[in-house]
């Protein structure tokens, strides 16, 4: 940390915040700049609060320096970490599909998607049984029935399956049927959510938040792999912003910068970002131009019908030609989607 | 809903887009406007998706025209809601003060600050037991010691206690100490978290999220309403914004607008929203005049040595000033705080 | 537009917003949806204030239908605008390059930065000879010592020159030199300076506000289209945001959506969106993928002694390895980059 | 300026940063911390530009730690800079009240809305004569002849004018009617227009960018002060977020963040900042309790009719009623608004 004198500060002033780092077992260096002193805090073990120096008197603000995360570093863990889920590697040499419907709505809705998916080359079936709505009014997931239909796809088309989990109240029953478990945009900050997570050994799927920093979405992702689960996916799902166009602003930047700055897998998930049809495609395959190392895209066979999300589900053509548009774009990214942004 | 045509659309249609309203048992009324036809959706009953309409032929976009909420909602129940605690009323004549410390750190600390705020006049006692903090290294909070504590500042000072749960495991035993019942902004759509609290006795604090709408956090209310618990107590504490000199941007129109739109109280809290001590202040005594029927504010006597957001805690002192400003503002404000913008 | 009345609205208070819907020349039609009256406009020649009837009693809230935009409106004028620059063709059917340094700093910086690009395959050549610096102090461009050697650029190499004008008191000297005028993201609602493009007959490109809605946008260009000029490429830059991690949030999903709402090509500044070197080649990438029609890119051979943002500039053979990764995912895009959201 | 070097920088790396710093002319000097290595710069003359080491091996990331901006600041001038416009005085005791219709639509508006506002207390009048519409079939202001009616609104009303300048080629014409320059939120970096403003011999009211940082606004200050004049006031009009109840999100902190870092007198327009006139009274008061040094108000007497931000505009009894509880509230504030945020 750093904590930066005013301009007009005595030098008593600065003496006195130098015996405040040194009361704390710290090292306080003061740095003479051009027209005022800084103090930099050496050796700190653990997290220095602002709080502790901010209100004294000559100083002017103080400035972070060291990022809080660790354990999911690139720093700590040069080496990209790939996830194995049956057979397939999520960040890995190619980009994972993960495609299905928003909300598991029945049998017959779910295996008819999951058989254009398939057929389309996903390679993971995605599909709500517990969902998060803004009304108390609205669809809330069928609950352990989604569940044994998802389990029934995945029997029946050798698809790995990724479901959201909303509260610890369910998590043995959604990590007994999911091969991925899924933490939602609105829970990133669930911290006992993340911490059941992190017990589990299961491959979790975490969204980031929609109005998260990506050092808090890492230090979220911290929560897990602190409790000693190792098998984390990022997904970045789109911000808010001012933007009316859309219903969220994709954040693509935060690809390459999460892949520089961790070595877990980061993948995208267009249909949330964009909430409408016609822009999912763009930015599906500008995630993977970006260096994402998966997309969760959301598809529909009777969008009109659909009783969650309609509006923003591919129909199954679509995402047939999308599948195609990725695999090539991928190809030319060679020897590794976004392999030059990676490196120390 | 309204469902708005492309310029050039053909009449058929118009026509299928009219017989799918009505396929859906609603009433469809086109309206042809200066350069392009609008279809009115009338009668619906409960709500209709976007997604049933906006892939179909001719459609450019669809527009939603209902507010959502009914029961927080003020054109359901015009006279404000007023809660009683102990003998403090919330959303009547005057404005609440709550007050202590980000967390309740030790017995010691809590008495400390419990003495101060009683004495400058506060009328409910803060302080956090269970603490959601971005870092897992970070304090997570006394649990139920800190609860216990919390409850012997009750008894000895008078003050009923305001508390956060972060989760459904622990809402009884929070339930058990607390007066008020807090749900942070993380948690704003918690939805389990926010069925449990419907299904209390005790009001519910319920705080804006750092980037919810105001017609997403009125939801969130609905949701503990829809349950059966009418004491909700809305408290604004700042959105995320590009804003670099405060941690949040406070947004006080958010006050005016839930007076408007429902009958539920409305709090500030300025402590999060500036993020630094200097800011509070103004803060406060501005939310007090934009119509806040209460304020949330952290107070700590030895800041320097909080365990968290000690930057943001006003001193004791401060605390005091800040109490009899709020009081002569809210005397000018007679004969109600934010009345004029009330009327229907 | 639409008037959204209280559900409890009198009778008569819906007769008086017709009648003043009326008395404007307008026509009204009265809605009836299921729990409240709206008031349709229709064949309105002209805007409609929001202002005339949101205060009248009983009016909840009022919700404009029709985009003010026209002449720049795909609605209007179906067929894709191409504009032709030398040989190049902005908006056909490959994406254009333009590429540069941030500032013109000396006759050799540029020819060896011309010289770079060129032979990397760059369509157009970019750089500033005034440039809008936050500080009055940092370095204000070689104003028209920086057009001639822009001059003598196009002349060796062949390279078309798109370059800044920040005021109307230069439009004649920049215009003289210029292939094509860009008018920044802080001078888009610059009304006085676009009513001065609007009468050039060099192409404009116009960035987009770094706060500007897509509808704001598009206003800027119809201010310069009204006045004469039809040749206007609008470039995508990055709009404000909460994040850190980069200068600004890239908004993806404004190119479908203009190339949806609009005739007008779309390119793309990864650049300045970036402000990291490291972020610049994946989201320039993302950018064709989406199918924007072009990119701007800064270029410099030595960004260590650049005056100015030198921290985003590309290197030659980053730069180089762009282009070729550009013209390959361009391929794959046949028969046309983003051609499936045109359609009406 | 900090560089903050990776955890795993080599030695080498470190002592090429030092070199590089040094070539420059500044002294480096590295600060190990708890895991790496951080290099200042210490006096610099100047400013230093990221990009020049942000590239280097082993460079992690720059923090810039002096403020740019240097006539504008507190720290360079401690004592609060008072405007005299007649005999008002902006950046006293009391709060200046700035009021008047959006735009100057006939003689007749101007005199009935300047004898309102006159009666109930207003020290200035405000009127836009040029005024920046989003569209360019809006009405543009009444130019000239506008001018003409707010200099007979002073003769007949004692009342300075306070009127917006849109560009250069009219600055001598609006400078010439005037008493106080306003340049408007969209001009905020229009530099050419600063730069002339910075010769004008009259008072400078200069409206924060929509999506301005307090820093930029302050620099945008400071282009205007280094060019000689040093009667600028600051207004705080609204930023632009994710909010859709408001027009614009008044960022009310930035008041008293103003006033610590700087001399100059902030006021606060809750017109624009609002956008509906029943959260324009809650917002004024809300700023004069934070320390704002004046408000400039919107008011029409007959809304229904303006032909610009009628929506907005208070009527005359309640601007009565709003100089009314601001009197009252800036007494509460004795001996002076914001006076314990000021104190360095």
């Amino acid at each position: 940390m750093l904590i930066v004198m005013h301009k007009n500060a005595a030098r008593a002033e600065v003496d006195n915040v130098v015996a405040a780092v040194e009361a704390r077992g710290c090292t306080a260096r003061p740095i003479p700049g051009g027209d005022r002193v800084s103090i930099a805090i050496l050796y700190n073990q653990g997290a220095v609060e602002p709080g502790w120096f901010s209100g004294m008197p000559g100083v002017k603000e103080t400035i972070a320096v060291t990022r809080p995360y660790k354990l999911v570093s690139r720093e700590m863990h040069p080496h990209d970490t790939v996830i194995r889920v049956g057979n397939i590697e999520i960040g890995g040499r190619y980009p994972v599909i993960m495609a299905g419907p928003c909300a598991v709505e029945s049998r017959d809705q779910a295996m008819t998607i999951a058989g254009h998916v398939k057929k389309a080359g996903a390679h993971i079936f995605r599909g709500g049984a517990f969902k998060p709505r803004t009304s108390p009014y609205s669809f809330q997931g069928m609950e352990e029935e989604g569940l044994k239909v998802l389990a029934e796809v995945r029997g029946r088309f050798d698809l790995p399956i990724v479901t959201e989990v909303m509260d610890i109240a369910h998590f043995d029953m959604v990590e007994a049927y999911a091969d991925i478990i899924q933490i939602g945009t609105r829970n990133m900050q669930n911290f006992s959510l993340l911490k059941r997570a992190g017990e589990s050994e299961k491959p979790v799927l975490l969204k980031r938040g929609m109005s998260a920093t990506v050092d808090e979405w890492l230090m979220a992702a911290e929560y897990i792999m602190s409790r000693g689960n190792t098998g984390i996916i990022l997904c970045e799902r789109g911000i808010r912003t001012f933007v009316r166009h859309s219903r969220n602003t994709l954040d693509l930047s935060a690809v390459p910068v999460v892949r520089r700055e961790s070595h877990l897998p980061v993948i995208v998930d267009p249909s949330h970002a964009a909430g409408f049809r016609d822009q999912v495609m763009p930015l599906a395959r500008a995630a993977c131009a970006a260096g994402a190392q998966g997309l969760m895209v959301e598809v529909h066979h009777a969008p009109e019908t659909a009783v969650s999300d309609g509006a923003q589900s591919l129909l199954p053509d679509q995402f047939a030609r999308l599948c195609k548009d990725i695999r090539a774009i991928s190809r030319i990214l060679e020897p590794g989607p976004g392999k030059e942004q990676v490196a120390p």
